[in-house]
């Protein structure tokens, strides 16, 4: 904060708030918003209906829970005092910061990212070791899914995914995130909405899931054919899962962010598959699925020791089929370590 | 828009989005959002690899997909040009507004609420259908645990918030919002997160769920006791029953939101528990969980027909127990109609 000049943080949802207090805001029109100023106490503004899950610790801040006939808004403006540069959380609702610019006239207002990113992008032992957990326990389940474990053929994409988030959950997650679950043409849509149509034999089916698992995030992508694959897609498999390794073992400390993508870009486009990976190749993550750093074009930022980031690229061939991998990695002193470790082969699988 | 002299619309996360459009933004770091000025066509600015899901109507807005080396801010600013009023969703992410503000000086900014808020509220004969289906789904459940189908003693209030939430679903919810269960002292604690604590025979339980059918939200709480009910604890059930029956009474389309409020709280208050109702006593709901209109002193605005809302006191006696009971209302042309319908009586369960 001292470094950029940012006179206090004011932090609402997302993950900074539990990152420095342990507690969550609920994504309300009730503000909750944490006063942290650089010269003085942290005061955590709460709805009093919310005030009985705080954990308050006053060597961390003091609590000022509002009533529902007051206004948080000027509570925060109160607090906030004649402080001018104000770094306000990412995820803060629009609503709030307008109605905070109204309030305090003459501020200059930066998103929280900017002081705690970077700070945040570097995971300590503690973090990697929930992160292990959390890919351990998203391992299991893509385990169980491409030893065919997890019925698909005759199933709706939506059944599957509900399968996937149970089997999260069985495996120790407390929350899921989200599990994409693309078949057949809708295996060339990266981002497929789970739906009605049912997956049959002989089809490419990407499955990305992960969730929280005690706070932090897993995230993993296999893709599976039900049935002998074609000879083509087998083809365009191998392409992606050398670009994969690839992108992996690029992953080093002081490695810049877009090499790690081109160089899996690279090994894509010299197999022709150029314009069919439509996506950057990872992003960050930690207490949230996607945060700094993010490795895609254009980010020259080098990666640090305890960087911890998804490899996924992918290939899409419109209307027909797709296929995705995607690990999470861990920038070490002694090079990048895959958390995921579950075969990264195209898994066949019968029913 | 015209009559508060907004030029633009520019929405993002929230309720607003799928309400014009059918199409629900992803909460990203990449941006989606609709430019929908008040004198031109809509466009909608979406990431290419979410651009698949976009069922597109020209007579409604084009597409912009943007790949992940453009600058989605600098496309929304160019394509609000000269426009200088700008109303964005209230959900809408904070480093979006600011990086939007930072592209567009002299630009003035409100929440698209002001713009939407008192046209959603009012809902037609197909929403008010959806609620009442959603509704009657929560009450089904409400039923199951009522009659005492949902174990309770000796199960963690997170097993019960589970088992709860898995009724909501094959009750035809596509979407758990939330199931708080709070058990003994936790019952006190109006937003308890359900955690380990084991519920024990002669406890009040509040359990307060709800989650999204069809798009359309439900959210009921009834309160049950494990066993026979101490007779104190009767008669603040007694008193918090008769308090929301009359608000239900009360929310005629005519009145004022916050007379709603006070005809609850004047029965809790003249009973003596005036202090324990510690929040106010609904909020609208429709395409989200809580949304215009609010039943809380200070807002004078009256209700109207179509205005589809909670009603729902509370009495939480501090490390001791509370009680909480919520119908979803319907203002009409002839009266209140309550949209839950399940028993109001206080439920004692055995198991």
């Amino acid at each position: 904060m001292a470094e950029l000049g940012v006179d206090a943080l004011l932090l609402s949802l997302g993950a900074d708030l539990p990152w420095l207090t342990g507690y969550e805001a609920m994504p309300l029109e009730r503000l909750t918003m944490l006063v942290l100023p650089a010269d003085g106490a942290a005061t955590l503004v709460v709805p009093a209906l919310e005030a009985p899950r705080v954990a308050e610790d006053r060597s961390v801040f003091s609590l000022r829970p509002w009533s529902e006939t007051e206004d948080p808004v000027a509570i925060v403006a109160g607090l906030v005092g004649r402080r001018r540069l104000l770094a306000v959380s990412d995820r803060t609702w629009a609503s709030f910061v307008l109605a905070l610019q109204d309030r305090l006239p003459g501020t200059a207002w930066r998103p929280s990212s900017e002081v705690t990113a970077t700070l945040r992008a570097v995971k300590d032992e503690a973090e990697i070791a929930a992160l292990r957990r959390a890919a351990s326990a998203a391992d299991r389940v893509a385990a169980q899914l491409m030893a065919g474990d997890v019925p698909l053929v005759g199933r709706s994409e939506a059944e599957v995914s509900a399968d996937l988030g149970g089997r999260l959950r069985a495996e120790g997650h407390q929350r899921v995130n989200f599990a994409i679950v693309g078949s057949g043409p809708n295996s060339a849509s990266p981002h497929h909405e789970p739906g009605p149509r049912r997956i049959r034999a002989g089809e490419a089916v990407v499955c990305d899931f992960g969730g929280a698992f005690d706070g932090y995030c897993s995230d993993i992508t296999r893709t599976v054919f039900t049935g002998a694959p074609p000879a083509e897609f087998a083809e365009l498999y191998t392409v992606l899962q050398r670009a994969q390794a690839t992108a992996v073992a690029a992953a080093t400390a002081g490695t810049a962010c877009e090499a790690v993508d081109l160089a899996a870009r690279r090994i894509i486009d010299e197999a022709g598959f150029g314009p069919h990976f439509i996506h950057r190749t990872g992003h960050g993550i930690g207490l949230e699925e996607h945060e700094h750093p993010y490795l895609v074009s254009g980010n020259a930022e080098p990666l640090v020791a305890g960087n911890a980031f998804s490899v996924e690229p992918g290939i899409y061939v419109d209307g027909r089929w797709g296929a995705r991998i995607e690990d999470i990695v861990v920038a070490t002193g002694s090079g990048p370590e895959a958390l995921n470790t579950v075969s990264h082969d195209l898994a066949v699988v019968h029913g």
